[in-house]
């Protein structure tokens, strides 16, 4: 778990999920910076995942997950999309491949589409598979690692983050940056 | 020209075109809410647009887009596509229309791939016009109010903003707010 | 107001929304009838309308739009979105016509992706008009009437339905009674 | 052969095919329960398979789908399709797959497209199979277990059923429960 959610945790006990806020040790002053201003300070510290994924939450996970692509030094398409799996937010960093923003939406859509890890869809669509072939439905399914579903405190999915632009291990991580940014389970 | 815009004009030259941070009057402790923090303070205050539009022009132009929206008092999808009239950003405000996503997204692609406001080809693609029914190319035009592009100091087309949500007229002002946060002509 | 919801209305108050048992006068043994029987009978008594539209709900409306359809003596094909305009029942009565299944399926779609009904969009729709050809969004949009959103009673747009089969008139007093059958406000 | 349709085959002999009422043990009060009213005690009782699925027809297949995935503990869609393949009775199960919206349909279709089950495409479909890659035909083929043709008694096939939402062997069971339903082959 990441360092900066103990606090948090320790003070909500074991049950509680929190939208945290992301920062980054390497901003200097983020004033200066482009910000989502409808985003308050109050909806920021106290609200918690409801059954559909909001607009703050899209972007404490797009950020996350800017941050992990920077970490890692690569270049990605991060989407989101809400319970529904409709597009919530959509992000291309500069240079990340043109191929990668369908791939990315595909990614999330996938994960909300059976509720797992597209990865975990690949693992059965070889060939020989139960399920092979799966990526013809739907206008088109991404079933390799990058994409990931969020869930609540109540276990109900309420949306997804696709992510493309590297390996799919890379992808992978980038993900879970982003779906760690607003859950944190305290064990 | 916005006030805010001012100062910067008159130091830099009329010929400038800038990067101008958009802040809100209404924040007061920004360090709390989410950031894209790859955006260093150096690129925010050195950059002018150039052939291609990158993602802290469109994180900028997403910022300012959606705080004309708070202003308005209406809940907006907004999409940015870059010079290759290819995804950059989108946002769907809490409580926006599902069905503008695909809207949005068009708006911006027709006003890049024409290198016009979405409406000027509205125009003329009426029944008995020149360009009746062009709708049906590019898998799907949006021909009505709400797309802009996004035109450098060159008068080279580098992106293009397409919003959806509301009437034409209130998604075109709220695309234009966009613009105007990345662009400024000094006169 | 349907007269047999007026008992349901008077000891529950004016607020209340409630879905309710939709019972056919002509019925006499349903115990043959096919039934979904994983709906009991406390869910029909005591549930209102919640985020997301739910199989009883969806059962519900489709059961009023073929009772409705029946003493109109029409056949249409009925179609349920959820809150998140995905597909969640849909029925072709016998004879009905087969281009209406696409038909019924984008109303209900197109009803829940503006949150209106159907024949509003077409109104603004026209040559000439604001949203001219915003049909070609969303991969088809159907704008004459036939698709209505439904509402729970804190406003919140929850499903939508799409009626098909006859004159947009028919199509809509259908569509009316499938929402008529799981909402009712007492005044 | 269930138990319950003996008594039936019993008194009209091998040959007959007959629609069947469906019932559940755990049906209290079914008269509070919504109904498709337009199914008559008459239609129930003698009607036979014809040379099209009809609205009972997929009314009964749905209710036992729906039955047998109660009793196996899974959430499934279930879509009915007709002689010529059109879609006829969709229904999702509250918490189904949102991407086996799609998939349900696509099995009906294909094991009506071709008059098989959906998995024995998949068995020659596979690399190096004579049939490898036909799921890029028809706007998407689904060729894994889940998908079952509905004949009728002189062997002509009048519709299909699909289902998904679980493994492809669950699928599988509750598409047979519904043609099952349907259907009574004395022996």
């Amino acid at each position: 778990m990441y360092k900066f959610l103990q606090g948090i945790c320790n003070t909500r006990g074991a049950s509680s999920v929190t939208i945290l806020p992301v920062t980054s040790p390497h901003t200097l002053d983020v004033r200066r910076l482009p910000t989502i201003s409808y985003f308050t300070k109050q909806m920021m510290q106290t609200s918690t995942l409801s059954t559909d994924l909001n607009a703050e939450t899209a972007a404490a996970m797009l950020d996350a997950a800017i941050q992990k692509s920077m970490e890692v030094g690569v270049k990605m398409n991060i989407a989101i999309v809400d319970a529904g799996a409709n597009l919530k937010a959509f992000h291309r960093m500069d240079g990340a491949w043109l191929g990668s923003i369908d791939i990315a939406c595909k990614k999330a859509k996938t994960a909300r589409f059976f509720d797992m890890p597209t990865g975990s869809i690949g693992d059965i669509s070889q060939p020989g598979g139960p399920l092979y072939n799966i990526e013809h439905s739907n206008g088109g399914l991404i079933s390799f690692p990058g994409g990931l579903p969020l869930i609540n405190d109540q276990g109900t999915v309420i949306g997804a983050i696709g992510v493309s632009g590297s390996t799919v291990e890379d992808d992978h991580v980038v993900a879970q940056a982003g779906v760690d940014a607003v859950t944190a389970v305290c064990t």
